[in-house]
């Protein structure tokens, strides 16, 4: 205890450090959140602390779509209302979660939980590649949709997919790309102007 | 487990719950934190949950000061070459150690923890003013030096803390408002310029 108090002691520059682990919280943030918790939430700091252990300890991956389950095959795999010939591969349970709200989609899943990113080093096994192909040599399945993001990091992940499944011999088709529902051509960016111009039906 | 996915089963609820009491994270936020914990940083959820409950354990309030400290006094307190005829009151550890990089200050400080704010219930004794008059009751103190935060509630805060103590026959002063370093005119607040225009010397 012999610091200058500058450096918070021990314990205080624990929380700060373990806060900062959270994706988006730099230093500034955690100090903040971490005199915050202490000041005026010291249950919300325990409430956090027990739910991410017990998190840690009892989440695991879908056996058969890989997104986080606490039972080994998720309630939406289990569903027996849903179409086993229909599977949309996304990125994370939120992407998963955006498709769920549509209503419009009733068949099946598969979450990456991540997507290829070869300068990160995130490579085809770390987004859960082969447990994809294996699920997609399901008999029953007729048509895989990828639904991964826009972006050069999705679209790099959808096109080894699509090779990767087509030369398998099954059917695999893309989300469309086109102007947003309610947007102005003068306020939409030309690459997607440019799509929707290649993609008319 | 028959919910359906976009309602997260209860552990992943708990965990981003927990998240959500953090101050600045709202529902979007928590949910990217939750997936990337447990998909990317599980030793990290680990440590920040040891180290939330490991503070609120260990970490209380200096009796002296009223900062954070895992012992009864704080080391800034029990320094023996910080000059006891001066106090120095913040609102926040945060502002402490901003005064203490200046490297200008070498008294000590008394921590308030939070500022008045009547329209959020945070009176006189949330902020630790009792404690703060039985500190001035110091027979070796001389001034108290008032540096809570120049918005309308660090006002607030000083004026009643400057009031409180004067009463007692303290001599009690304030930080300069003034045109900050390095600044132009022109792009300095009004209220500002006219501070530092009738605080001139």
């Amino acid at each position: 205890m012999s610091l200058p108090d500058e450096h918070p002691p021990g314990l205080m520059a624990a929380l700060m450090d373990g806060l900062r682990r959270l994706p988006g919280v730099g230093a500034k943030s955690a100090q903040r959140m971490a005199y915050h918790l202490l000041q005026h939430d010291r249950e919300g700091a325990l409430q956090l602390g027990r739910a991410l252990e017990a998190a840690v300890m009892g989440m695991r991956h879908c056996e058969r779509c890989h997104t986080f389950t606490e039972a080994a095959v998720c309630s939406t795999c289990l569903d027996a209302a849903r179409d086993p010939r229909l599977l949309c591969v996304v990125e994370s349970p939120a992407d998963q979660a955006a498709l769920e709200r549509t209503g419009s989609y009733r068949g099946l899943y598969f979450v990456l939980m991540g997507k290829l990113s070869p300068l990160d080093g995130i490579g085809a096994s770390d987004i859960g590649l082969p447990l994809l192909i294996e699920r997609a040599s399901d008999p029953a399945l007729r048509e895989v949709i990828i639904a991964t993001n826009f972006t050069a990091e999705g679209e790099v992940t959808a096109h080894v997919i699509g090779e990767t499944l087509r030369s398998r011999g099954l059917r695999v088709t893309r989300l469309a790309r086109g102007v947003p529902i309610g947007s102005e051509l003068e306020y939409v960016d030309l690459g997607t102007i440019a799509h929707a111009l290649s993609d008319r039906r």
